[in-house]
């Protein structure tokens, strides 16, 4: 193994340059590999001035820091790349010429960090002959194959504060609180922070919710002495078919007013009665120094990864199970996104510890 | 001094509690007084339970807690209370009520802690008889009469937090992130956690900004090499006078979707061809553990507020001047919000490290 | 299920307050269980006023609080109980005594929460027919029979952000900065922490160190320009034999002032020529807020420590395997007590990034 | 104006890159200087590489950082500089050398940046003809002429933060728990931390104690049914005269066995019959990201260096009073070192909320 390269794409994820260390430091102190970054992810072959090299200086001091020092893109597949070419939006396929660019550079192995869509993506590279080995990153941590992904728990963590934070608010005032976190098509940042934040109410993609059994939750508790209430929701939070514009006794129909599935659900509480107040705490899950796990995690992942490409295990992804990092076909951990299980002890917990999941 | 009482109002703040702790402790250990607490601001003199008595035990281990045990009401205005009655919203004076209450309670003194609103009850209340003593509290740091208050320090640490945890992401997806401030009339928050989070561009209430003046900002900045700019923006930022709807070639007139002047700021600036993101802090702002400084500062409010209501010095609030406890009429303290200087050290500073505050 | 009781036993830990509350919760929610609690472990069960009863209110607010409600003895094991008798250090069995008090309480299930001294006891106390649930809690992480532990999380972060601190100081000074964590027997935190709070050196129980060395680390990275190197250190980390007592050209036998491991290895780099200091983290490790992590897992584990009592599956300890809690049987999981595999990709990942063990 | 250099000098506070951060912003922006980066206090000025050029490249991302990027040397005084010449350790003064280089970078302006020794030299460099501005920086807040020093708000922080931590287990042990804290000579960070940390005992240098003060607070509390103490102790605390070796029933003389004045606190009260334990924070206190407060504080001090530069007012140092940033003759400020007023409200409070200071 001569020379290797990593990029990272997709969103920003506390970890990425934790990785992005471990894999230069590793391939320099084991292997003697030249390092080449790649910038803003895939575009990066194909950018002017988009590789860089790397060595043990350019990594210095980044394990605690947030972001990644090479830069991401959010939209940067090759297979699919929009450009504007004569006033008009065009998709056109670029993905043999970052081929071409990757042959050109003689790499012994690429590794791609990313989530879903930029380990597809390598997925396809690998396909057409280039030498990728992935590492899975996301803050919902929907990826299959592995346990979990290195900047989940650093969003955890920062939603687990911000339920704290909204709780002696919310107690104060005799609120109901409600924190929109991410989780488009998984409730893991809900369900495990609403947990970990004492919320009273989660409401995740998986489960449809029935507002009347919100209200419920919400009255129970006033009744009980506790007139306030928490309420962890993804996103991607969906209400049971039919009551997407819903009714209420005395309106026409209700339609909310703006912004996402809290706003709507704050608005709701606060038309049966109760005040309500909503928080979306969006791009500040993803940003800052990553927790001691996610440093770890990213560590093993990084080195990991070198690892596997020395010993020629190219399409593979690293991966977290029964607390060993090993390693996973690419098209197998990508096959299914991972959701939350509903038979799993964490829902059955959360019901038993009496949060209400919206459908009872 | 045989009995006192002491209440909250208005929004909450983290050091709430730290105050009541002090009142309590120093009420009983130095004066040897009843202590009665008085439950959801105002409104607990004429409510069913709303007071009850206080003693060592009551405020065991609050110190670190925010909100405050006492509860608190927003709207809780005894000259100006809202009721529903026959399905119309009255405006009703109930406050010779509150004062019939508090003789019948024999109160030697009545600490009241808030900001604006609730202290300028409180000097109605003194006008009519009662023995008040005020303590200063808001996030905005806009009560005159003091340097600071408290709650303003923990507000700031989760504002520059937050700006940390953006500027990250911002440097790594080549963004303009925008976080929205507190701060409707008076721009601390953003001025301060601007400049202690390494804003590029800060826009407050007492500055009102040209939206071409930040574009010629983070244009700059792109140009230079740096692709990516934060900004601080109070909710109560104003663009110049006339800028209000504002147009942009190719748009007809351009009114923006929706939101907080966070929210369009961002619009404008991704209309002009940036990345922009909004964050809205909110409610994060207010809750939760108070920083060792509002502790402090807290602690040695509620303390200096028994002391002086020991000395017999009603109409007063307890304020800090030249790192000292003291205490000042509060007819002087409300009569001029306190807003930032223009011609101060911090502003100067500001401008000469490179912060526009869109007004260049 | 008709009556429960839970204990805490040994030192605390972050999250024992979040397996009391999810204990009583699950126990009154989902089995209608009275619930009882028992008073700095073993001993509350032959104390006066030892037993008392945990309703919902009782376990309000409490799951964000570090230490426990109930209290812990760090030396309440009744086979083995300490008492002084005329003057002198008896040790007595009162054994008997406490499994009667549990026959007169009629209890349907003990859950026990502590470490390896409080789960054997519970074993034994199971062999004399108390119907026992264990529940492993450490901060070392060095509980057989399941991946990890609570409390062990937020020693992580604690012992993370003391290196981060201890690292601008290192910088700033050209200084060895040495931390001394806890692990007697094993050296999780230290090899956790210090991989991702960036250490050069880790010495931990399971890899007798070299002076030698460490000083050649040292040396090394003083030459490549980094005058400054950061030590984690087990408290229980030891030279390689012969090496307890240490000479240095011109010292006649080099014996070491005061203090632990992290004192005596400090004492000998600053012999060597390197300027250095040692911090001991001590008890700063255990208390405090739990993790979202920490909280989570305890949480859960209370939860399911219930639902194994209710199965009537006695003499088992919840554990988490592979993302998921299940049980496991008590004996099994004390048999081998849990150490740092020398060959697993963790050791693997720390020296490839050019951590030293002290061993090369 | 067209050159000026920047030094930082003693032992690191968080802050100080906040410092060179705003100098070399400021003196670029406005005032179109060349900035020098002395490295490792005065000792750069005679040392082979010890000037660097700043610009504003330099001081990205700094902000957030502890240490310094410059360096420091903890006993770098020109005036009595130690050398080992032949095996001996000899004091040279090298001052004049020190005077030579500065005239001959043509310095128009000098900032120093540290406490009482780095200042002092700064004094005395003035006096000699160098044009120097001083900027005040502790952990200890003992310097005088300002309210207070960058530095403090984060040692204060951290020490609170650690009081919390000990707090629960010194609650769920019934333990005394005692935390030795910087200040050798001003009680400052014991004080403040102590209030906000809720400490039962603080023990400051400005205060000589009693030991049967401590045990007489420590079994009233006990008795009261708090099991449990916490101190906060300043390294500089000493007991009353004639104490230092104490006497015990059974002893003969009680010589404590190692370590600092909270270990022999700590010793003493155990072995009155209470378990108690002692923490160092030591190092941790001065590392790390500073506060919000911090970095505010020392932006405005750098930027008002540079300004007084400016004005050509030598020979003075920047200083916070009543919340503005002035500045005051060096001589003055370094006349009287700062010390706790013992009349302040600061212990008034402290004593009526039943702090005992171990004099009662």
């Amino acid at each position: 193994m001569k020379r290797i390269a990593v990029l990272t794409g997709g969103g920003d994820a506390p970890g990425l340059n934790a990785v992005i260390r471990a894999v230069t430091k590793t391939a320099i102190n084991v292997y003697g590999c030249d390092v080449l970054g790649i910038i803003d992810g895939y575009d990066g072959f194909i950018a002017p001035g988009g590789v860089i090299p790397l060595n043990l200086a350019s990594v210095r001091g980044i394990l605690p820091r947030g972001g990644t020092i090479l830069g991401t893109a959010n939209r940067g597949n090759p297979f699919a790349r929009k450009i504007i070419r004569d006033g008009k939006e065009l998709v056109i396929d670029v993905s043999d010429e970052v081929v071409r660019s990757i042959q050109e550079l003689h790499l012994d192995a690429l590794i791609v960090i990313g989530g879903d869509g930029t380990l597809h993506v390598g997925t396809e590279l690998y396909d057409k002959g280039v030498p990728v080995i992935g590492v899975p990153k996301t803050i919902d941590n929907d990826v299959g194959g592995t346990e979990v992904t290195f900047g989940f728990d650093t969003a955890l963590m920062i939603a687990t504060e911000a339920l704290d934070r909204l709780h002696t608010t919310a107690e104060a005032h005799h609120r109901v609180m409600v924190l929109e976190l991410m989780g488009r098509e998984a409730g893991f940042i809900a369900l495990h922070a609403g947990i970990s934040g004492g919320a009273d109410v989660i409401l995740i993609p998986e489960i449809p919710f029935n507002y009347d059994s919100i209200i419920r939750k919400v009255r129970e508790r006033a009744e009980g002495g506790s007139k306030f209430s928490l309420l962890a929701v993804s996103e991607g939070a969906k209400p049971l078919g039919g009551q997407e514009v819903y009714a209420r006794s005395g309106d026409a129909v209700y339609v909310p007013r703006l912004g996402g599935i809290g706003q709507v659900v704050s608005e709701y509480i606060q038309k049966q009665g109760f005040e309500a107040r909503v928080t979306v705490l969006g791009h500040l899950q993803r940003g800052g120094s990553p927790t001691a796990f996610d440093r770890w995690l990213a560590t093993r992942y990084g080195a990991a990864a070198v690892r596997t490409a020395a010993r020629g295990d190219f399409g593979r992804m690293v991966a977290l199970r029964d607390a060993k990092v090993i390693d996973v076909p690419l098209s197998e951990a990508l096959a299914v996104p991972k959701r939350v299980n509903l038979n799993g002890d964490a829902i059955t917990t959360a019901r038993g510890i009496g949060i209400s999941f919206g459908d009872e």
